[in-house]
Parts: structure tokens; sequence; C-alpha cells
């Protein structure tokens, strides 16, 4: 309960939130780095764009470690990242998990660099 | 020369590219990751947001150490870092350095996480 809270305060405070209008607040800055250091990795970035570029925008991650050129442990790893960062969510079936696109931690970045 | 050609060739590889439009290149995703991690530091996002906000998108180095609350060696550090990956530029008058904005960077960042 009280991680839920801390989850919907961290995403009200920086809803909609703009470099370029006004200067940033400590914490909304210390925020949007963890968001942007979670997409600032190579690695990271190609599984994110293989995922959204998939059917549905979703991708097992069985079809995962192939195109992005490292191994399985380093894959899930990344995808821990992405999920916890809000990029991607994930739903097991089966023996495997499914990574989906979230629209909104895009949106969320998009929003940070938009310009007036 | 040499540095003229390589940075015109990095522009020209990663303007416009978008993560979910189809899946990265490694040369494109290790590119993209480089200017995101210039960006994903809070000192670095209060400062570009603090210029940004300024009358012109312009401020002297001189009134930045402030409100920032780092030292002027530490603001001169991180100013470079986010001047060297295309998000400031810099220029001098007479004792101070001036940093103005520079939109293209955060475009080239809207470009990536633009959604369809």
């Amino acid at each position: 309960m009280a991680t839920a809270l801390e989850i919907t305060d961290v995403s009200a405070a920086t809803c909609g939130t703009s470099l370029v209008r006004e200067p940033l607040s400590t914490a909304d800055a210390e925020q949007l780095a963890a968001t942007l250091k979670a997409l600032a990795d190579p690695t990271r970035l190609r599984l994110l764009s293989i995922v959204a570029a998939s059917e549905g925008q979703e991708a097992c991650v069985c079809d995962l470690t192939e195109p992005s050129g490292v191994s399985q442990p380093t894959v899930s790893h990344h995808l821990k990242v992405l999920t916890d960062a809000g990029f991607l969510s994930r739903s097991k079936r089966g023996t495997w998990a499914y990574y989906r696109l979230e629209p909104a931690g895009l949106e969320r970045v998009a929003q940070l660099v938009a310009l007036p």
C-alpha cells in the first residue's frame, strides 16, 4: 500500500513536466534523471525498439536474445530496468515472459523535451 | 576538417531516428545512449531548464551557480557536457561565458521517443 502510494506520488509530480517552461525543482530533476538513465543505454534502447516494432508492440523474452546480441540473463536484467522505469510492462504466459511497450513512459520523456 | 565531417556524419545517422518505428541499429543506439546520458543527470537537467527558462533562452555562467546549488567548477563541467552533446551552445563576451539553448538537441530526443 505504501509502495503504491509512493509510485502514484512520483508519477503525479513529474507528469507533464517540461524542461523549457520553468526551472525544474530538485525533486522533479532527480526523478526525471532516473527515468532518462533507464533509457540511456545502447542495449536497452535496442531492446525497447525491438519490442516497439513487434506486432502489437509486444515480444516474448525468448525472441529478444538473438536480435539484441547479448546473453539471456543480460536481456532479463535490461528488461527489468525498462519495466521498473515504466517503459515496458511484463506478463507471464506459460513458460515465457512477454514484454509490451507502455506508451506513457515515452510520453513522459516527450513532454520533458517538448519545445513551446 | 576531420572533426567537422565526423560531427556531420553522426548527426545524419541519428537525425529523425525513432525508437518505435523499427529496431535501432547498434550504431544509432550507441550514439543516442550517449546523448541521453548527457541529459540523465539531475544537476544538468536543472541547469538546462534554468537556461531554457531565461530571457532569450540564454544565461551567463555567473547567474547559474546560485540557483543550481553547486560550485562554479561543477557548473562549468556540467555545462560542457551539455554543450558537447548539442543541448547548449557557448559564446564568450568579455569576462563571462554565456550558454544558449540549442533546440535541435531536444528535438532529436523528441523524435526518438515520438509515438506514431
